[in-house]
């Protein structure tokens, strides 16, 4: 097991405890030291990062100090980066140099945060080879995917701070099964340019942080919430909802969000259990044919350069193996829309809802990336999603707790991740 | 006024009349020619297309031919090219040179088609400068926008087929304006992967052809249909749908479609008025909410690589000068959500739907690049749409109707266009 006992980097950066070189610093030697055993990143800007924290450390005063001043970061390989490869997990795309980087990656820069590199991801977001990364709680087990890499690199310390995305599970699954704060936003916050597209009425870019102040900040310099954030009201009227599929919740998530209802009761929080809007139950089967019905056209041109060599999962999305004629597709498409509003309504007298973010603690590296049972429904929804870690499961293995937003309310849901971030702390 | 007769290039190919090296040398030396004065082309590849013509002259044959073998096309440079700057139309790219083909390039190459150039946009294909690009039918008049160059090339005989994209009105606003068929796909059916993003729940590659025909082969190129395409009824049943905006429709337009549905009628086929669901007359309102809040988004980033230089109406949808809130957001794009499968159900016992295309003829270049009026409603009702020219406007001006079938009954209505195109042929 890897240590991963680390003080906390961005605290230090924004304390002015620490220079962003010094950070940098910190972060290759942290990757040198650990990543051989994680596996996490698939390349390193190392030099011209240190060149970068160097030129922030001499210039940047004051005002001209952005919001994630000297904060290393590192991108998911689905993002395009105009330094470094791009192969989005495939052996399709072998070497590909982007001439630009992506719109969430040019945000995170302009704030001040420095790329330190690209970590790894399944191929093409979740069609086809799974990395060979490793969750640094243990290494025999998956960090989940899609973004493999992202969970990885911010639990293992290497980093505090990774771009991912999320069409299904893919921001949340590995931030919970890594025992790490992530966020996938609302639908339509961030710009999705340069990210490689799946299924666009689903795709979102998401991100993974060491703590959850620093999810607000990343999502101030993406564009999707203002910082400092508006404050959590002092007594949270919390929602707790099981989902359609809690069945598919293992006895220790179950246990695990008890204990975390009665912590927030016993802070004097309110915690009432919803139902949710009829016709839920149905939400992850319309996502996935919404997914892989989108997905065929997103992923047929990358099929197409070379049938051969393509993974058959890739052959089985482009050439539409599972059989998803239009009729089903739109069916799909709009019973998701039409639910929408109805989630919105649901949510309107709650500051957020709880729900399990996965049915369990990381599967075995030989079981698989895990399930996204609880997050492919809002994904759908487009709601904003934050996991939260309870390190509590059994072998000392995180499980994850998820706060659940209406469509835009992002901000606010920052807000009260924070709040329950710092109950769970001293729980 | 350019002379754009022109002997079909598509067909003499297609027909193997002549070689690809002589199609492009054909189109390079009207381009000489004629460019000069439209304006269309704001990069060429001619030594490249030349050679590459003569590789596909030498090397394909029989069964190695693409459905579209030897095709000179154009890419509105929205859509980025391995070799070829890709500007936007935006001095914030001067120069800018991405490492691979658009989706849609590379679809429309590997199936034989040959890269002539990029043609000019409207700013970011709708926010700020309109080039200077002219109506081949009177070069005092707009082309039409955003597709500018598009439009033109093809109507100027410069090149037989030319991607356009829509998010408003931007392929078949051009198309109509200029006197040659356009098609708007429905939402979802061809890759946008490097196509520059603007309001990602509207977004739609378009192209614009020298034959419904054509049209019809671009699309089974770029995947969106099989080609042969499926034969159209013999007695086609069209609903006339003058849609809620029909009061901004001028006279001449109102007189063409009539005539329209004379021919249609005396040729055996069978109209029906229809009015369609009701709610539809806030569509281009709600749709015009979804546009401006989603690029809010897309071109945030734009105008933050540099504010001093940016175009005012960049800065004013970047910083949200119009006030979109997320409430008037979700509320508008849940609205068209839930008229979607209405008009799908509408439009079900029909072989497609005749609206106008355009409000009237091109208007002067001093009067701005006209209304999406006719085109808003259905781009965001995700619906495929066709415009065919009609050249019975005074001044011999073209005149544009326009075909509107159910969502992903592309292939449906190509094959009704084609009809229709033939009977008006002999009109």
């Amino acid at each position: 097991m890897i240590d991963r006992t680390a003080d906390s980097l961005a605290a230090a950066l924004f304390a002015g405890d620490c220079t962003a070189e010094e950070a940098v610093a910190t972060c290759l030697e942290r990757i040198a030291a650990r990543d051989s055993a994680i596996g996490a990143f698939v390349s390193l800007r190392a030099d011209a990062a240190l060149a970068e924290a160097r030129i922030l450390d001499a210039h940047a005063r004051g005002q001209q100090r952005g919001p994630l001043h000297g904060l290393p970061f590192a991108a998911k390989d689905v993002f395009a980066t105009a330094d470094l490869p791009t192969e989005y997990g495939s052996p399709l795309y072998r070497g590909f140099q982007p001439a630009s980087d992506a719109a969430a990656v040019q945000l995170l820069r302009r704030a001040g945060a420095i790329l330190l590199g690209k970590v790894s991801t399944v191929e093409f977001a979740g069609v086809g080879a799974i990395p060979a990364t490793r969750n640094p709680h243990d290494l025999e087990r998956t960090p989940g995917g899609s973004s493999a890499g992202s969970g990885a690199a911010v639990a293992g310390g290497l980093v505090p701070l990774a771009l991912a995305s999320q069409t299904g599970g893919s921001t949340i699954r590995p931030a919970a099964f890594c025992g790490v704060p992530g966020m996938k936003p609302s639908w339509g916050r961030v710009s999705v340019e340069g990210m490689k597209p799946f299924a666009p009425s689903l795709d979102t870019v998401g991100w993974i942080a060491e703590s959850a102040e620093l999810l607000g900040r990343a999502a101030a310099a993406l564009q999707c919430a203002r910082w400092p954030l508006p404050p959590a009201p002092d007594k949270l009227r919390i929602g707790y909802y099981p989902t359609p599929y809690i069945s598919a919740a293992e006895a220790e998530t179950l246990a695990m969000l008890q204990e975390v209802r009665q912590h927030l009761r016993a802070a004097g929080h309110e915690i009432i259990e919803v139902t949710g809007p009829p016709g839920a139950e149905q939400l992850n089967e319309w996502q996935d044919i919404v997914m892989f019905g989108e997905g065929q056209v997103s992923l047929l041109n990358d099929y197409l350069r070379d049938p051969q060599a393509a993974h058959p999962e890739l052959r089985d999305v482009a050439m539409n193996a599972r059989g998803i004629d239009s009729a089903t597709l739109l069916a799909a498409s709009d019973a998701i829309a039409m639910l929408r509003p109805q989630f919105d309504a649901a949510l309107a007298g709650f500051d957020a809802w709880l729900s399990p973010a996965v049915p369990g603690v990381a599967p075995l590296l030989t079981e698989g990336n895990g399930l996204a049972t609880f997050n492919r429904l809002f994904t759908a929804l487009h709601l904003p999603c934050i996991t939260l870690p309870v390190p509590r499961g059994p072998r000392e293995l995180p499980l994850g707790l998820q706060l659940i937003g209406p469509r835009r309310g992002d901000p606010q849901l920052l807000a009260v991740a924070a709040t329950v971030e710092k109950l769970l702390s001293h729980a």
